[in-house]
């Protein structure tokens, strides 16, 4: 959006009620026609702007849409998001920051859609991501980083979404890491993680850290693979919740976890990793990269972000990256 | 180059002498215009077609460029450059063949360039790219690997670029490869190798390995920084180096040493690398990625392709990657 419906939007917010054409002329040093444009702009954007002759207008209501003034109002983090694109739908949110890596974008341009019509999950599959009621975000990172420590991103990036998804939701519901990057509510799926990044040889160029959550899905539209081991946050809130808002919380959060894992790797996280973590001493089976398969009992997680298992003859072995199948006949 | 084209030059390589327009016309099912025509494009090309009424045509030269058709013909390989992008001039081999990669070309796809004005090196330096005199070739790869194997794709690339080099000299020089990357003769750097890749967290999506090698650079030429350190092949050759020939030579010593990687590691490639490896004893400062200084004597490569220095305490590190300086005071 342009600046002058930016700053309109502003002062309507602050003000709280209603405010004078009179005023926001003055403050913006533009004709009272001028206004009434500008005006305009928000609505055909979808803010309800009550205008009366003589009353002034009002901000009645704001639409529910990630766009960067809704999500960068109050915001405040230092460089994360500072840098936001909204997209109505695009294909995936990591291609666009991609390649808006590749075209110079800063350390924390970040990339939001309503809608992803090719969603990336990991693995090369795709990420349900139905229009208007979730959260899929990209941004830029250009860590210092070699490429063996990168998978710690996803780690660290689990904490932060671990550690919003807890603080929305109001039913008391656990809130756990599936390692290395599902967050579940009770024990269901409520989003997913993605990096994606670019070396030189050891060292990373720039990455990509994707995070898609499942906020307001309605459990009916789940496609068959997913309903009954995923589920949306609304689930366990009272009433919708603000997608926005999520969004604000998860970027403040997420600079933190970021800064964090710059300065001290994944031992600066550990501990609030494994508060979340809920595998110990589950039996599991783990595809890794490449095809080998692991099955052991978890120990737990290593200083460097590798999981941790314990086979049958007790040997322990490290996995760095892979899928994981908790074994059947067990809850969570 | 076109189809027609193409199938004349191969019919004027194979016929190795005068060939009449009838015969062409006749082999390629064109009329004797079109044959004329043909001829003319491979003239504007740069090849010598002589032609005498009667007589027929007769290829009497080529010109020394990467063409495809020049590279390809007599070409070994089975899927090295079977798809090969030729450029006059471009800002860098690499940039041009990731690019290809992100658009789906196959594994093997292959860039070469007479010239580069943007030539990446390691660790974010330019690289010297003089135009008509040197080999600068970047191969899309879809490796099955993880990212932390991914350095040793530069080991296996620099044991195909240094069997080459030797196999092309006549002098007796002694050709050595100075981790990771360099293939020196003489003690002077005479290529460079490069790998970037993507990478979905731990998972290569796909890689390009660049290498560039100095074959018929006048010394003089080289810009100060190098004089002394870097060295062209044809200084150690009787004339100038057939430049298409020695990349056909590259390509099949390179896809040799890519099927090995990919089938055995490095490990399978550990005894020829160790056997060019000329550091084995000497004092060495590296700069690791990431800042970290390493000073010691080397004592050999690791199974993982690790450079392993012992400290004057004793203890033995692994440098996984970095900048390596010989100390001073010592010949190679």
């Amino acid at each position: 959006m342009n600046a002058g419906p930016t700053r309109v939007l502003e002062l309507l917010r602050d003000a709280n009620g209603p405010c004078s054409g009179e005023r926001l002329s003055q403050a913006l040093g533009v004709s009272r026609a001028q206004v009434w444009k500008h005006v305009e702009s928000l609505r055909k954007r979808g803010y309800e702007v009550d205008g009366t002759p003589g009353g002034g207008y009002r901000l009645a209501g704001s639409p529910d849409r990630l766009y960067p003034e809704e999500i960068q109002s109050g915001l405040g983090t230092r460089w994360l998001a500072r840098e936001l694109h909204h997209f109505d739908s695009t294909d995936s949110t990591n291609r666009v920051a991609l390649e808006l890596a590749r075209a110079g974008a800063p350390h924390g341009a970040t990339v939001v859609a309503e809608h992803q019509d090719a969603g990336r999950g990991r693995l090369g599959r795709s990420f349900f991501s139905p229009a208007h009621v979730n959260l899929y975000s990209s941004t830029v990172l250009r860590p210092e980083l070699t490429t063996d420590r990168a998978p710690t991103l996803i780690l660290a990036a689990a904490v932060a979404v671990a550690e919003t998804v807890a603080a929305t939701v109001t039913d008391g519901s656990r809130v756990e890491i599936k390692w290395p990057n599902d967050v579940q509510i009770a024990g269901r799926k409520t989003s997913g993680i993605l990096v994606e990044l670019a070396a030189e040889a050891t060292r990373v160029s720039h990455a990509v850290l994707g995070i898609g959550v499942n906020l307001n899905v309605d459990p009916k539209t789940f496609p068959d693979e997913f309903r009954g081991r995923a589920t949306s946050l609304c689930a366990h809130t009272d009433g919708p919740v603000d997608r926005a808002a999520f969004a604000r919380a998860l970027y403040t959060h997420l600079e933190d976890a970021l800064d964090r894992h710059a300065a001290g790797g994944f031992a600066a996280l550990r501990g609030e990793f494994e508060a979340r973590f809920c595998m110990t001493g589950r039996d599991v089976t783990v595809v890794e990269t490449g095809g080998a398969e692991q099955s052991g009992r978890v120990k737990g997680i290593a200083e460097d972000g590798a999981l941790l298992l314990e086979s049958e003859a007790g040997s322990v072995v490290r996995v760095v990256a892979g899928d994981v199948t908790l074994k059947k006949g067990e809850t969570p």
